[in-house]
């Protein structure tokens, strides 16, 4: 928990930083919202509601041949359920806006950071609830945008200390291969095609594609563009030489050149910037720019995405409100979790509060009261602390604060009290010091801050 | 959302503060979890999910049929529906700690903060969703628990700024009354009336008593603790004096008393705790302290409690682990919102990044590449700013930062940029002045800390 929401904190700090606003919206939409968004498989992992109270109707007999009914259907039925659990945040995101299109000032920067529900079974890496984390820019198609998500990226990932490379590619690009290519219709084979480079190798790769009817004379530029990977100005070449016939490719390239124009004003480390023209996420969907994020920290073993994003020219086209484009990011939260964790950052990390910074001995009566009183002087000077609320057994005092793996333990008997002081032990190194209690404080804090 | 926040931060941090950990369960809980927990009322209020893919079941007749028979009894049948929204954070949590029992250290300290769905018809102050956020102990017995608990009460009020009163009773009190009448049964009806005293007067609610068979003359306690209600020294010797010869008078009593006694250590403001012995919340549910808080602020016209809580001797028993007693608190969101909305104490608040701080004017060209390098400065001094994606008119790039009431303008055309220097406008009082940008920060900062 804490440490995800030091994720969450860092990342939403960032958004905040950027002028982003946050935006709450029900866990549960209408069905009529939510179906046909996610395609067929989306649809079957939507969680539906029954409908509250329908057991209360007068008439059931109707109600459940409607059900009967609704079975062949997916349970598409508004008379058993009319609402479902979001999918993601997305959609709700457009339906909001498009019912709040008169309050909201545009260009409108929104995060939004809630829990998704998706029926899944469960398996490894897969939840039934898990939390997105998103940041769109909607109504404006100034390529600034996508800049400043891809500044916003490198800001974010830099804090949370994951080294990463930031993957860019444009939807035109792939539609001008596929159509250079003669085959405009065929741009989804091309891309899951190209995508294969790097594991099946070139030849293959193009084997794939004349099946599909491709010609084979037309690939050559599969050679070029795997052989200039990873050099952006060389992609950038290549591609200029590629596209010099084509609207998309050179409106798809121009719009690249724009977001590397705008970066190198800021000084941007373009060593964590790549083009690569294979990268294809949610085809159907983006319109413009693409993003992916995955770590090159060399110790990690995670070769998945730890961010997905790009630009969308009609999101809101759906629910009424047509021509309103936007760009947007979605950080994989817990995919980030679990490449942290194998980095081990969360070590170097003060999670602030994870656990009370100090617990209190308890040994009941005037040195119990003594304890209270330094309860409250602690907690005021902003340290978290505790005292055991039962008068049990050093021991098992002591047990406890070791489990919580609370860092220091103050034990004031009578001896002590007289004196004005506490023993203040250090529970990771066993070590005991006798500190006056107007010291104390300080004393802390400084120990506090140098465990940290 | 960003006040709500400004809300649950605050409450959460001295939550931290005391020692608390949070913690998070699911959305969904199985029903069987969920009912018979919350009264007849509270199982027709659950959102119950239909059961995923059940509409590939190779059995749909047996399906629809099970369908058409749950009707009956408020569609209980896992063959339709496995799991429902939750509708409290109390009970996941009792079952959370049944399962993680071997993992937890008790006594356990969480809080939780999450929303939870209740299947009301809409209506003013009342919502389908709505958050909660509980902290509680559990696995002590100890009387310090609930004196930590209204501390920490205290302490969160203060640090909101609502004024309150924080009133507590304990269940023993109410059986020892009810026992004293010769009415251990009817401790519900007892406790209904006596909570009357103020609406209706004490003739009328001895009345009421008369009818349910209570003997008129054993009543006169009633008088005596309506007079010296408010004045909880006097409160504490009237029921001395009614309970010298009752076992669950003097128990309860005695906890009073002993919170009271650990209070006293840290020099508690006794004028904002009162000993209400027609506190009744959660009768069936408590068994020994009972709390709640109204605000007693005058300029305030909410009557109703803005928190709740109370000790619960089994909670846990219904999921196989009994014998573990617990304390809690649970605060009231959404009306504490209210309350501070109607006091207007979010005016005085600084709000974190409510909105940006800065937009900086896009004049398009080199002036919107200067604004980019400007805009990182800023964000990197830690000043929420953004610029005006589009090179559109100075007037509209206003109105914009005027809708989103950000404070401050930077405006920075060639003869500010050649001079190494910005125009800053106020965007409340329209004043301008021109800074060198070498000074912006230090001013930007000067400037927000002083309007906020």
């Amino acid at each position: 928990m804490a440490r995800r929401n030091y994720i969450l904190e860092t990342i939403t700090t960032v958004f905040r930083l950027c002028g982003f606003q946050q935006i709450e919206t029900p866990a549960m939409e209408n069905i009529s919202t939510l179906t046909g968004k996610y395609g067929e498989e989306g649809d079957q992992l939507l969680y539906k509601i029954l409908n509250s109270r329908i057991h209360e109707s007068r008439n059931k007999e109707q109600l459940a041949a409607t059900f009967s009914q609704a079975l062949e259907k997916n349970l598409n039925s508004e008379m058993i359920t009319e609402r479902a659990l979001r999918y993601d945040l997305t959609v709700p995101f457009a339906r909001y806006v498009v019912m709040h299109q008169n309050e909201i000032t545009f260009p409108f920067k929104r995060y939004q950071v809630q829990p998704v529900w998706r029926a899944d079974r469960p398996q490894k890496g897969r939840y039934r609830e898990f939390y997105q984390c998103d940041a769109d820019i909607i109504g404006s198609v100034s390529i600034l945008n996508e800049a400043e998500l891809v500044q916003m990226i490198a800001m974010a990932f830099k804090r949370l200390g994951v080294g990463v490379k930031i993957k860019i590619n444009n939807r035109k690009i792939l539609t001008a291969f596929a159509e250079i290519n003669g085959h405009l219709d065929k741009i989804v084979k091309l891309t899951e095609a190209i995508d294969k480079i790097e594991k099946i190798g070139i030849e293959k790769v193009k084997d794939e594609l004349q099946l599909e009817g491709f010609a084979r004379i037309d690939l050559a530029w599969i050679n070029e563009i795997a052989s200039v990977k990873g050099n952006n100005q060389k992609t950038i070449e290549t591609l200029k030489n590629y596209f010099f016939d084509s609207e998309y490719g050179k409106s798809g390239l121009s719009e690249i050149e724009s977001i590397f124009d705008y970066l190198k004003v800021i000084n941007f480390d373009f060593s964590i910037l790549e083009i690569d023209v294979t990268l294809a996420r949610g085809l159907n969907y983006y319109t413009g720019a693409i993003f992916e994020v995955k770590t090159d920290d060399p110790k990690s073993t995670f070769t998945g995405s730890i961010l997905g994003g790009g630009r969308y020219d009609d999101l809101t086209g759906i629910f009424g409100l047509p021509g309103v484009s936007g760009v947007g990011i979605s950080f994989g939260i817990d995919r980030i979790y679990d490449v942290m964790d194998e980095l081990g950052l969360f070590d170097r990390i003060v999670l602030p509060f994870f656990t009370p910074e100090v617990m209190i001995v308890n040994f009941g009566g005037e040195e119990e009261k003594y304890g209270i009183g330094m309860l409250l002087q602690l907690r005021e000077a902003g340290i978290s602390s505790e005292i055991f609320p039962d008068q049990a057994k050093m021991k098992k005092q002591l047990a406890y604060a070791d489990a919580k793996k609370i860092p220091f333990v103050i034990i004031a008997g009578n001896d002590e009290i007289t004196g004005g002081a506490v023993v203040l032990r250090n529970m990771t190194s066993g070590d005991q010091e006798k500190i006056e209690t107007a010291a104390l404080v300080q004393r802390l804090n400084m120990l506090i801050r140098k465990t940290s």
